[in-house]
């Protein structure tokens, strides 16, 4: 396939609006005026790591890369606006399977109205390979970091675990931008963080940031009907546990305020308090977390 | 190799100023506040197409890796300031080889006085794959596109050109960051990109861009002391217009400012003139151009 006819196709998809330029210079130009802080993430995702370009649907595969993304924008309290889209692509791709993969993408960024202002195309020997930066900007009441969760706080989550991966859930889950704007909107919480390496990895990472711990109830722990109903209940709670890759939200609020997200989400979870045990512990009993993070 | 050890040794490495939020959370946060007019481009490169991973010293694919996206941002008039780098490790890189591609990077982000604000550290079982996105700040006298060169505007470039991927010189070389500086500080070119498809398919880019054309003089062509003195004049100068990757600046003047420029920086050449032509000619005659461009 011929890079250039591909690079056109993608910049005839995304016209320059105003206060921008976009796909056709060197770098793009944004107007900072509007955006009084800018939040910006960066995912790589990989063939064979993060998909499976034998079986998973080639549209379904550029929007994970967008949309993995768009849920590390939200996990910050902000809100996505631009993006640039790298690609490095398997030379026996056709110009057809990656006009397929851009078009999961794209229509993911016109759904949420995120404009491509950039990239860099290349076809080479390896693998597929799509790396996403996104450029977000602040609501009005603040960014949410890792690092601000308090002893006592209520943790909630903006849905249910478990099972994404085995499900094909990672590749079509949608990221929890707009239930971040209403939530910003009556309040603003103390930590938050997408769920990417599971819920007992990524809560250990709030913990460490705020020099916290947590307990988890598990008679609280939402249960997606993802998960195999031939599990046993405690496999079932391994998989909300570890699993990963659910994308949702996972955040902190001061007690005083858990009632204020019980009235406006209560398809919200509650899944435990914030301790000053500086581990993680489920039912009060400490949880052992093995694995890795992988982002920074 | 952990991801997770080889991620705080980056962040170890990349410690948070007082106006950044870096690594260690969900996104980067920026205080635009700085940031008047933010420029932002971002480029990959892969192993086997931008380097041998069995030839080139890991710490110049590093640097390549972050000189390449400087390059770019300098091509827009602009000075960088932030960068956003994602990293794909084949498995079996060890942990010392992944420092010592990063002790390169580091290096010349520190030259540069560029912070390390965020990234994404995977380990998969294809080859070496680095995206970086920079993030950069306008010169007061504003950015400088591909599509303003005028009629009658004297072309130049910042250096010799040829024999870049032939001698290494693509991994070693100084993205003009400084220089553009200074130029900006005493004149507003009219147009500018950076040479990486080689200076006939780059010149084209502007052409097009800004709906002219251009003409060069063979004479004046700058023939790098990379390209072997084995060959012939005619060879010598196909090097200096097609070899690719040469990361100097080229950029149009109005004739006006021609004394400018030779007067402040006698290191650069003049290499001809924009036309009406709509074609790119060297010495009048008509240049026939092959090969694709690889950027939006």
């Amino acid at each position: 396939m011929s890079e250039l006819d591909f690079i056109n196709y993608i910049r005839n998809r995304n016209r320059s609006s105003n206060d921008v330029l976009g796909i056709g210079d060197d770098a793009a130009i944004l107007n900072s005026a509007g955006l009084t802080t800018a939040v910006i993430a960066t995912d790589m995702i990989l063939e064979g790591k993060h998909f499976n370009l034998s079986n998973d649907p080639l549209d379904l595969i550029g929007r994970k890369a967008l949309a993995v993304n768009l849920s590390d924008i939200a996990a910050m309290g902000a809100r996505p606006k631009y993006a640039l889209v790298s690609l490095g692509l398997p030379e026996n791709m056709g110009m057809n399977a990656a006009k397929q993969m851009w078009e999961g993408l794209q229509q993911l960024a016109d759904d949420f109205k995120i404009q491509i202002i950039g990239g860099d195309t290349n076809s080479w020997t390896g693998g597929l390979v799509i790396n996403v930066c996104v450029i977000g900007q602040s609501h009005e009441r603040g960014c949410v970091k890792r690092s601000g969760a308090k002893i006592g706080d209520s943790i909630f989550v903006t849905g249910a675990l478990g099972g994404s991966l085995h499900s094909g859930h990672h590749l079509t889950f949608t990221p929890r931008v707009k239930e971040v704007g209403k939530l910003l909107d009556v309040t603003l919480p103390t930590s938050m963080i997408d769920i990417t390496d599971g819920l007992a990895r990524d809560l250990t990472h709030i913990c460490e940031e705020s020099g916290v711990g947590a307990n988890l109830s598990s008679s609280c722990l939402p249960v997606s009907k993802r998960i195999s109903q031939d599990l046993n209940q405690q496999d079932q709670i391994r998989s909300v546990l570890f699993d990963g890759e659910d994308f949702e939200l996972l955040f902190t609020v001061p007690l005083a305020e858990e009632r204020i997200i019980s009235k406006n989400f209560p398809e919200f979870f509650k899944l435990g308090t914030i301790t000053d045990q500086m581990k993680m512990t489920l039912d009060s009993v400490p949880l052992k977390i093995e694995g890795f993070e992988h982002k920074f």
